[in-house]
């Protein structure tokens, strides 16, 4: 369904041609100081066409908050935010509904709901992450003033190009502790914190796109100052949340968190972190962190840090074998 | 929480040492024929001590249903499934009241709940999965038989021996296509399906042992004849609850489905599934399964296949640094 | 929250004075025709102002579907709806933020969020209603169109003065098959369809009104043609999802089923209803139907019949005592 | 579903004749103490049997804890509790196979399953209950220690014969805030507080028995010192989730809190309850409290209180007309 978590509780709604894409949030607590100012520059950001790098289609995306603030305050009552769709033409694609798109929903929603997203009608349009991005910007706010937490997520991996995001390595490591999203957001379109391969991964994607062809990259996110505490044991723990959120991005291939899938070759004598006391802050503190800051599903007060690929985009512009199958 | 799913929906319970572990299974559609016997196996397969590569505690867990049969068929209301605990002497760790283990639950435990899930009393142990194999085992026996789905995990890495699990391999997805639970357990209790690399894993683990240290490894796992249709758009993704599920079980830190991290490099020329109509079934289907089975949250009938890292388990018999640390 | 159902999912936001209210209506099937015509007469007969028995603000309510159509026909996504506020000024009740008034959530909203609901920034208005009337109205056609669904609600009691609703009177229950919504709507805004009895509903609203009063009423519903099988044993019986439903409308105070609190003084053999053979359908029936149309929490085929008490309207034109409460 | 709450959520299972009945209850906080001494006196009162005015059936039902709790302290994970059924026999109702009961679960279970529940494989089973009464114990010892909250509930009604429950009458309201538990015991299975009308109620079930007959009765609730703040607006009002949880039970058909079916006929001016300050105490109370102790769905600290209408039971010794239908 449309609906994410519990006691913050996002649902979102809208395809890429109908009147506008939105979403309410629930949850939110009483007497935060909240206006479009807050959410608008996170939309901002997630628009494609900001540079040649990323498609072209201009989205102006203005959020209006519909309910839930007074005053410039939220009321602890349920926030809608809604964002026009600029282009509310159905069936611009028209020759999509006779061939189903390979890699794209077409074939799975005619299947499931006997219509074809291919039209801009299904959810699995790029638009449908405008009313998370909304929410996020939302969630993010509380949890800064609140807990002084700090997300920030940049660009590790495009194609064969990568920067070091070794979980064993303590520079990488001192990343996590300082990167910061002014400096990501300083790199320009690419997002990628560390300038020497930053240039390799424009070119990289510059030399596919040449080639009417597309590739894909990774995501790196780190979350600090998370308190400790956060994740049920058994099903809801804090690493399973964030995998299921994280998969539910389009195009999203995977998930991993702390060492993922490089620890399975480090033994557990190296793997394990063992902890100090930190005496500044009174409290146990861990020397290594290939947790990714959480043990048995639950935060440790360590950063919180994981990986997600995103596949190559499916639309390409090169003519694609096997294209003329009726469906 | 300890409850997972909406319409087939489990809600499990246990320690290490109280009276018994199990579950509730509720939403198994009436009149399936159910005994213990269709459950116990996959509680044996589960079992570790099964042989000198896994721990050597004998934990004999036998499975009684509660509740939910009449006459060995199911009723269509809730599964009750109790496995009694040998062993229910709380507090057999004695030391660890004092320090918490590293890369324990120890210190979260303790952070959340004020309570020393050292002694057995966590949730955290692997005693927990007692009851989501139970549960599963119901689920794998209605899919197979309504809906001929076979699912079948394997072992296909330890520390740094891996077998070939290249998506864009058609090796490896021929093996995704044949590979049958009862070969993966011919193969000793190591589980792997390339006999070549089986013999290696096992010189792995015992190296590491012999070390007085553990190390990780990869499990891959396939499902096949899905039906098309299953899975929602935007966050419940087939994937996204999938990822959920893996990430929930003790030690993993990683999912990846389809061509997973390996896709972020492959342009979208190669990584896009063609379709061809096949006439034999009468149905679209896709030349390669780059994808795993899922487009846009939704299955498309092929194989869905994804990858789990675990890493090395952290009670190792060697001594380590800082545990001496008072909390 | 603001969610209520699970594969029929509602989820509303708006207060008094914000931009607009609307909900976002999720799980609805695909392919069923749908435009704002289908809505906006739910809406307009929800709305106030409609005769001078009601409260004489006028709203005008129009009902804007923002997604989960095209062409006219639902896709299975979400279907949000947008009704505008026309009053958007927060704190035209000015005197209200110095005492709470009796009897409404202005004390409650202040000891759980901290805000004064009196300035229209609550939920508690019965704007709220909006978003619910919008959703009711896609389930009422969908129910409708698939299984015949027919629902009739009618009012059966102002103040004392009350039409028959004897559950025990074959009278009653033949109303219950016959009454039409038309038949009730033709009745003038107090939708009693009784007409002798109506006429005495109106002077007792009149009278309480003369002396700057309020006065209570309830609401019969009647649904017919309800397949059998709806509804889960244990927590979450037909009646159960009922009564939540009901419970949550401002103002309600109660809820009965069937012979309500009438039945509880009608013996077991008066009171069970007998099952007979209907040749026409091929079904079991039964005579009476003093159950309510449920049994074990299940829908049994027979009409579904409840009544919900609303109590006096809190908002009176006379002074109160104790109103000048600083708080 | 067999599943109810979110903080404090309660997963039941079984029916008449399995092996257990039973229960998991998660989101019990940490560190309480709690051993079976605590449930046990709750299940051994709502026994039947337990004088020649309730079913003669003697259940000896013994609680045991299976889990979450270590040293007699909970361990804030879920606590399985089991309670062995007597009567394992499947079958015992053999007749009923035949033809559905008027007014039983048999007929809507064999349309919603396919089973009949009849044999006391289904849910409708009154031993359904056990589990709630188990979880109910837990959540009222956290309730009494944490917030000092007292829960009593007592018989109002019996056929025709009522003891005074009306909400406008002051004397009814002490009897709310001045009740025991204690008292309500001491008056013997008839359970009404009230001595004059406890022995006609007495004589009116003797009256329906010695007919081979049945008669049902109210059952009114009062919770005292339930902190404020406590139901959400919209959905899940505090009310709404009384509504469902009451209309859960079987054989309930009805709910009303504070004036309910009564406050309709009474006008505003007298419903409304007014504010005043209580120095003791340093905060607003409400002189009357015809809403029940909630406004706009959220607790006020005053008392919540409500009835429950139950129907007759169903199962009556006498003969019934329409019993020799084949289904």
């Amino acid at each position: 369904m449309s609906t994410f978590g519990k006691l913050f509780r996002v649902t979102t709604y809208g395809e890429s041609h109908c009147k506008s894409v939105g979403c309410i949030v629930d949850g939110v607590p009483p007497g935060m100081s909240l206006t479009e100012a807050d959410i608008q520059p996170q939309l901002t950001r997630r628009r494609p066409g900001q540079s040649k790098l990323s498609t072209p289609r201009d989205e102006k995306d203005r959020v209006e908050i519909q309910s839930g603030t007074e005053f410039g305050k939220t009321l602890g009552t349920p926030i809608a935010m809604m964002i026009k769709n600029e282009d509310q033409r159905p069936h611009d694609y028209s020759d999509m509904d006779k061939f189903p798109r390979p890699s794209h929903a077409d074939f799975t929603y005619s299947e499931k709901y006997g219509i074809k997203a291919s039209s801009g009608g299904g959810r699995a349009s790029a638009r449908e992450t405008i009313g998370r991005v909304a929410s996020g910007a939302i969630a993010e706010k509380f949890l800064a003033q609140n807990s002084n937490v700090e997300i920030v997520a940049f660009v590790t991996q495009i194609g064969e190009i990568k920067m070091n995001r070794d979980s064993f390595d303590p520079e990488f490591q001192h990343l996590l502790n300082t990167i910061t999203r002014e400096k990501v957001d300083s790199m320009g379109p690419i997002r990628c914190p560390d300038a020497s391969v930053a240039g390799l991964m424009v070119k990289e994607i510059e030399k596919y796109r040449g080639n009417k062809d597309s590739i894909g990259g990774v995501v790196t996110c780190v979350v600090r100052n998370l308190p400790t505490g956060l994740g049920e044991p058994c099903f809801d723990k804090l690493e399973a949340m964030l995998a299921h959120a994280m998969l539910s991005i389009p195009a999203s291939k995977g998930f991993e968190i702390g060492s993922g899938f490089q620890g399975v070759s480090v033994p557990g004598s190296k793997h394990n972190d063992p902890f100090y006391f930190e005496k500044e802050t009174n409290r146990l503190r861990t020397k290594t962190n290939n947790s990714g800051g959480v043990q048995g599903g639950i935060s440790n007060g360590e950063n919180i840090y994981f990986s997600v690929p995103f596949k190559s985009v499916a639309t390409i512009s090169q003519e694609q074998k096997n294209r003329h199958l009726r469906w």
